[in-house]
This record gives structure tokens, C-alpha cells and sequence, in this order.
């Protein structure tokens, strides 16, 4: 007899935890991914600042379930789903195919948001996925080296401003961040530049840093923001982006700041596959795409079918809110959607319903400092908050990675005042060239010149691109 | 009084070594490179397999050169240089510049050669810049990916394939990971193929591997690359690669290899600035465009020139032919060069001319199993060798990058059994298009609808492409 099927789509929190939670039971599992490793969200913003590797946070899903023998992990893009007949169609690497499924956990995850200012993005990358990490860290140290090379002083300063949008835990991250390498870890490397006089400017449209964390720890980041040299604008809307600047409006008016090097750490929106399975189920989406579920993680009409992390809206009975797109929200889910399947093949009546339980939130601001809440009453912020945030990324990152040689390669990293990742590749370079200010050789032989895609390999040989690589 | 200048086309062993022996002289140095970064090529096969990150082998020159005052490091392509006014022409990320000197140290390295043959790179890509390594490391790991995928044996066999032309060192180094992550990595980590079963076929047109290592070792290496499972074919000339395959003939005939994943090791050739020097000095080069200089490493005719490593031809004395295309020629003439440089400032006769010093050659075939010949007479093989390899490697590394967290760091990964760095990015994905057998969804979306090179970053956060990053 053929064992349940299950097919889950996307390799994020959500779907390992659901395939982990079902790790003994008596079926047949296929994943699902665009990618074949696993990404550690949460510490993106430290690959986009040159402390860690994309390898150190993006295991190899094939090594995240190692031993796990019911799992059949596929790459490929879930493109449809035909929900009456329980088959997905896959495009893969070369190679369409379809998956069918008893059971599916559709997990596939959000991506940036511009609120319909698409091309923003353009100027302003994400903080989604290990390229927008590669292509900010291109961006962020190829500014010093541009603005190393500038004789005008007006260009300069261009070059050395970087402005983040929103002040959530990803933008006061990455703006304490960038704040540490200029004032800290490049002084002193420069000839013509002092990185310390630097700008880093944080913005949101909403009147706290960490809004979602309470009035005690908003005050506590800020304060710590300042003292790291952050710039901190809040109640500031962002009315355009582009290359050599962002145009913000507040109370105060209009106004244009020059700068280089923007990032966007505001606002998620679902795949295109949540709204083609709202479609197909007759489901309801809301704003951000995310499509409604029950209490029990399920598509309305269609016990089979769950929905989990960033692409579901629930609303959380304990706070009349929505449930927030963090990690925990997947994890949670995921289990809960595993320990649901396996109730049912056990033939259980349907268990209680989802319930989130708040493990707390958590912000580094720096090295050393970092404010976190734990339920509703705890508040940290400081030193200790730092050692527990980082006690809990190395757990999660052992129970992922489970090696120990890993683990150590990342504390190394992390605990060390290096910054020793800070490659930028040619293909990264392709990215850079919103940063060139002018056409010119530099930019022409290895932009514009460039060969369609399918030719990249070769140009890395040909004589006459050869002097590139000096 | 102005002080000497002295400039430095490359950051290369030559170019760093030189600046190094320079560092207590009374001279201005600009140093002009294409990348933020010096490259240790000796380990970029290791890259290619996943075992280090690139910011493990690439570290930012500004941290090499950290604390050297005289030195400006500028971020540029040399173009070309007017060798009668001495000054050189820069194309600079977004500026154009110019650069005087009154000594100039021409170092810019190698890159791969096709012996004429330059349409073999858009199926075998060459190994001589981070750009190469993450293309392979993309090709190497997506092999065994699409390989699970494919439904029909003959294709299986073709992903599970790969051939490496060159037995030198680099390809030796490279043909024995590829083993060692097909038979001991991968296995057991996918459903429908069995790693073990993957062929790695290592071709060369002379008789033997290592061929500069003389008999001995090179029958040694022979036999440790068979016992790996490595099938080796000598007196082999490669006379077409394409997509899925590569032809050769040998003394049994015209034979097709079918293979997905070519790795071209063999050949360099000088970037083209070399020509441009020559021919306004009037300077010979040989068929590989590397200048013919005098035995002091200086231009004929032009003694504020010199040219170090990749880039020059030189005979050796004691053996009658031209130096060899290896690190310690380039480091042993940087610091020739730096030499010379000061006793000149100090008004002292010539010294003798440049004498390179053998310090031997090596190779890793396995992790504990290496080859090493030192002098004319030493010749080691085995876990002895190894262990001389890797601390010749972790010598030259603290040099370098001089911090201990670094190193531990490498060590780390060196030492332990992961693969841990296997992250293959969208835009190394763009590289990926050569190995995908049918125009798809897949494929279309990602490669052949890709907007052109200055849109990239939108299409990370275009709602229509999010998928992908799934």
C-alpha cells in the first residue's frame, strides 16, 4: 500500500520544522526548493557587513535532514498547484515536473515590499535572500573604496551616506552594523577618506525604532543607535528613491538626502503562488498577499492543504492582531502542522487549534549590546540581552547545522573583530552598476560590454577581458 | 622634495611582496587593483568544492597593507601606460584616473588559456578568480542536484560526469575533491543517484600528471588518484567541449566523454597590458604574451620597469628554461624588486641579478595525502607531504592576513569533514545556464527573461519573480 504523501513547498523555518516533526512517521515526504540550502534569515544583514560567509548561514537543506529517510528533496519552483487533483507543477533546473500530495504545507516564505514603489528596488535592495546580502555587501565596501577615489568633496560625502529604511529589527541591525564598520573596524585604511565622518541614517514612517518591542526597549535602541553615531529619523515617510539619492518627507517638509547606498528593510509581501492557491481554493488573501487560514493552519474547504510562516495571515486570539512574520510563527507552525498529520494518520480526532506562543523578540545593535522581550513582562536590554541573543542563534544554528566544527567557524567568526568577508565578485559587480556615477571604461568592459547571460563564463576568459581580474 | 614614486599595477604575491620589502623606504607607493581584494589562488579548488569561502582565500589588501603608511591603495584597471612620460591610465569604478611614477612594478597575473581555442571556456570554465570558483562551486554541487532529477540513466551518467583537463597541480587538486566529495561526501544524501557512482576523468596531452614533479612523485600521484577512483587519461589532446560533452583523441582514437561539468586547468596566458607595455618599450613576448625581461626583471631599456611573476619571462640559469608560472617566483621577485628599489635609492651599485631559489613544489591529491619535492633531491608522498603542505599554507595565510581568528577559522574548515561553504547565488545561477538541458519555466524566468545586468537588483524583489527565491 502507497504510504501518505506529503509534499511541502519551501525549506525555510516553517517546512523543516513541519518535515523534522514528521520524521517518524510513516510517510512519504518530497520537498520542494528554489534553492538547495536552507537560509538563516535572521542573520543576512551580517553577511551584507562582511562577518560571516553565505555558507556559514545557508546549510545545505540535503544536510539539515541528513538521516532523515522519508524525505525526497527536490529543487525546483512550485509554479501551480491543481488543488482538485493534488498535483504540483514544478519547473527545475532543466527538468519540469509535477509532485503529487495527500497533504501539503505550501511554506514558501515573503519577500521584500515596496508598497507599490517597485522601483525603488532598483536603488534600494532588499534584505531577503543571500544575493540582496552579496549585492549590499558589494555596495557597502565598494562605497569606502569609490569614495576613496573621489576628488570632490561633495561626492564624497555622497559616498559615504547610507541610508536604511525602517527601523524593525532587520533595518536597526543593519544600520548599527554599517555604523560599527565605519567607526570602528575601517578608520585608518584609507588614504583620502576618514570612514568615522561616515553618515548612517535610519528612517521609518512610524515614531520608534523597534516599534513592535514597546516604549522601554524603543527607548533603550535609540539611545544606543545615537550613541553608535546612527542618524535616527523617525515619523519620516520615504516619498522616492533613486541613484544618488532618497527624498523623505516629515513635519519637517520635503527633503533630499544625497546618498549612495540605500537599503530597504521595510515591509514583506507574499509569492505569487499564495494568491494562485487563494485563487484555486477560494481562499481570501489579505494586503501583503498572504492568504487566510483557520485555526488549525489550514486552507478554508481544504483540511489538506496548510499554510504556513510568512505567506499566512492568522489572527492571534490573545492579541486580536495578526501574527507576526517571525521565525517562531514558522517554527510553531511547522511543528504544529506535523504533529497535526501525524494525529490524523493515527486517526485522532482534530486536536486544539494553533496557539503561538510568544518566545519573545530580540535586536543586536552592536557588538555586545542588544535589547530583547520575553513574554510580557520581561525587558533586557545591554550586555546580558547580547549574550542571550546570541546563546539562541547558536542553538538554532547547531540544531540546524549540527556540526561542531560549524558551530566553532561561526563563533569564531562572530566573536572576532574580523570583518574577513567582504568579497564582491564580478557577478556581484554586475549589480553595482547603479553605484557608477558616470559611463566609462571600467564600467562599459564590464557592464554594458557584458555578454548576454548564457556568455558570462566566458568572458572570465577572454583576452580581452582579462585585465578585469588585476 | 617629492618623494620616489613608485607604483604597483596588481596585488597579486609580486605586487605585495614588493610593497612589503618596500615598507621602511622613503617612497610613495599606489598600488592600482581591479578587485578590494589579493586572491590566494593556490586554494581556490578549494572554494570551487565547498570546503573554504571565498573570504577565507581573498583577504581585503587594505587589512594586508594595515599599518604600512606609504602605501595608497586605489581600486581600478591599469589600461594602459605612457612609458615615455611614465604615467598609466586608470578606469575606476565610475572615474577615470592617471597615476605617476618614476618606478613602476608591473605585476597583474595570468589568466586561463584556451590555446586558441576561447569558445572551450563557455563549457569549461577556467580556475583563476573567485568568479571561477563560485561558477564551479555552482556547477560542481548543481551537477549532483539536476543529476537527482533526471529520469533517464543516460542523462544521470552525463550530470554525474566530470572531466578536468590539465593534470597539473590544479587539476590534480581539483580532480581529487571532486572524488573525495563524490565518494565520501555526498553519498547517502539523495534518493535517486548514488554519488559513488560519479565518474571524474582527469585529462592531460603529455604522459604523465604533475609533470614538473619529476618520475617519482609523479608515479605516486598516479597511484593515489587511481586508488580515489579518479580515471586518468594521458597522451590525451581535448579537440571540442561543448554542452554535453567533450571530445578527445589519444592513441586509441576519436572518443566522446558525455559530461555536463568541464573544468579547464590547463594553460595561462599574460592579461593584455603586457602587450601594451612591450610594444611601447619595444620589449619582446613570448606565445603566451609575457614579457622577455632583462635579468634583473626590468623592461630592456626601461630600468624603472619591472616585471614580476605571471607576467614576465625569464630563463633560469641553472636549468636552461623559462622560470615557472608558481607563487614563489612571483613573492621571491616582489621582494627583488623591492630590493632593488631601495639600494638604488641609496645610490648603490646594481646587485646581483635575479636568482629564484627553488623552494620546491607541492600538491594536495586527498585530505592526509599530498606529494612535495624539495631541492633536486627531496621527494616526499603521503601524510608527511600533507602535513609540509598545510603548514606551508597556514604560513603564508598568517602572513597575510595576520590575525588569529582568521586562522583558526581556516583551520577550521580545512580540518574538518564539512563542505559547509555550498552556496550557489541567483547571479552565480546566470552561469548555471550551460548545464540546463531544455529551455523551461525554470530557466526562462531565471536566465533567458533575466532583465539586463542593471535591473538585476529588481528582479530580487519583483513580485512576479519571488518565487524564486523559495
Amino acid at each position: 500500500m502507497q504510504r501518505h504523501r506529503v509534499a511541502v513547498i519551501g525549506a525555510g523555518f516553517g517546512g523543516l520544522f513541519a518535515i523534522k516533526a514528521l520524521r517518524n512517521a510513516n510517510v512519504d515526504i518530497t520537498l520542494i526548493n528554489g534553492t538547495a540550502y536552507h537560509l538563516f534569515q535572521p542573520l543576512l544583514y551580517q553577511v551584507a557587513t562582511g562577518v560571516l560567509s553565505e555558507g556559514e548561514i545557508a546549510p545545505p537543506i540535503r544536510e539539515v535532514l541528513r538521516g532523515q529517510e522519508n524525505v525526497d528533496v527536490k529543487l525546483g519552483w512550485a509554479e501551480s498547484v491543481d488543488t482538485d487533483n493534488k498535483i504540483i507543477s514544478v519547473a527545475g533546473p532543466g527538468i519540469n515536473y509535477t509532485v503529487e500530495y495527500d497533504t501539503l504545507i505550501v511554506a514558501a516564505g515573503a519577500s521584500q515590499s515596496y508598497f507599490g514603489n517597485d522601483h525603488f528596488a532598483d536603488n534600494a535592495p532588499g534584505m531577503k535572500s543571500i544575493d540582496d546580502a552579496l549585492e549590499l555587501r558589494a555596495k557597502i565596501f565598494g562605497a569606502f573604496e569609490i569614495a576613496d577615489l573621489q576628488e570632490d568633496d561633495e561626492a564624497k560625502e555622497r559616498w559615504l551616506t547610507f541610508v536604511v529604511v525602517g527601523a524593525g529589527p532587520t533595518g536597526v541591525e543593519m544600520a548599527g552594523q554599517i555604523a560599527e564598520l565605519a567607526h570602528r573596524n575601517l578608520p585608518g585604511q584609507y588614504k583620502h577618506i576618514d570612514p568615522r565622518r561616515a553618515r548612517i541614517i535610519l528612517i521609518d514612517a512610524v515614531g520608534a525604532v523597534l516599534n513592535t518591542f514597546g516604549d522601554h526597549l524603543s527607548t533603550r535602541a535609540l539611545a544606543q543607535l545615537h550613541k553608535m553615531g546612527v542618524e535616527v529619523e523617525l515619523n519620516t515617510k520615504v516619498v522616492n528613491v533613486d541613484r544618488t539619492g532618497i527624498e523623505v518627507e516629515s513635519e519637517r517638509g520635503h527633503q533630499r538626502i544625497p546618498s549612495m547606498t540605500k537599503v530597504w528593510a521595510a515591509g514583506v509581501s507574499a509569492p505569487p503562488l499564495a494568491r494562485k492557491i487563494a485563487a484555486a481554493t477560494g481562499a481570501e488573501v489579505d494586503r501583503a498577499g498572504r492568504i487566510m487560514v483557520n485555526p488549525d493552519l489550514t486552507v478554508p474547504g481544504h483540511p489538506e492543504i496548510f499554510v504556513l510562516g510568512d505567506m499566512m495571515n492568522l489572527n492571534d486570539p490573545s492579541t486580536g492582531r495578526p501574527l507576526p512574520g517571525v521565525a517562531q510563527v514558522a517554527i510553531q507552525g511547522g511543528k504544529y502542522a506535523g504533529q497535526t498529520i501525524k494525529g490524523r494518520l493515527r486517526r485522532k480526532p482534530p486536536g486544539e487549534p494553533f496557539k503561538y506562543f510568544d518566545k519573545g523578540s530580540m535586536a543586536t545593535i552592536s557588538r555586545f549590546s542588544a535589547v530583547a522581550s520575553i513574554g510580557s513582562k520581561i525587558r533586557l536590554a545591554g550586555f546580558f540581552a547580547w549574550v542571550m541573543w546570541l546563546v539562541v542563534h547558536v542553538f538554532y544554528l547547531v540544531g540546524f547545522k549540527n556540526r561542531f566544527t560549524t558551530v566553532l567557524h561561526w563563533a569564531v567568526s562572530f566573536l572576532g573583530r574580523g570583518r574577513s568577508e567582504r568579497v564582491a565578485t564580478e557577478q556581484q559587480a554586475f549589480a553595482r552598476k547603479a553605484m557608477y556615477e558616470y559611463g566609462n571604461p571600467f564600467e562599459r568592459a564590464r557592464l554594458d560590454d557584458a555578454p548576454p547571460a548564457d556568455e558570462i563564463s566566458t568572458t572570465q576568459v577572454e583576452p580581452e577581458k582579462v585585465s578585469a581580474k588585476r
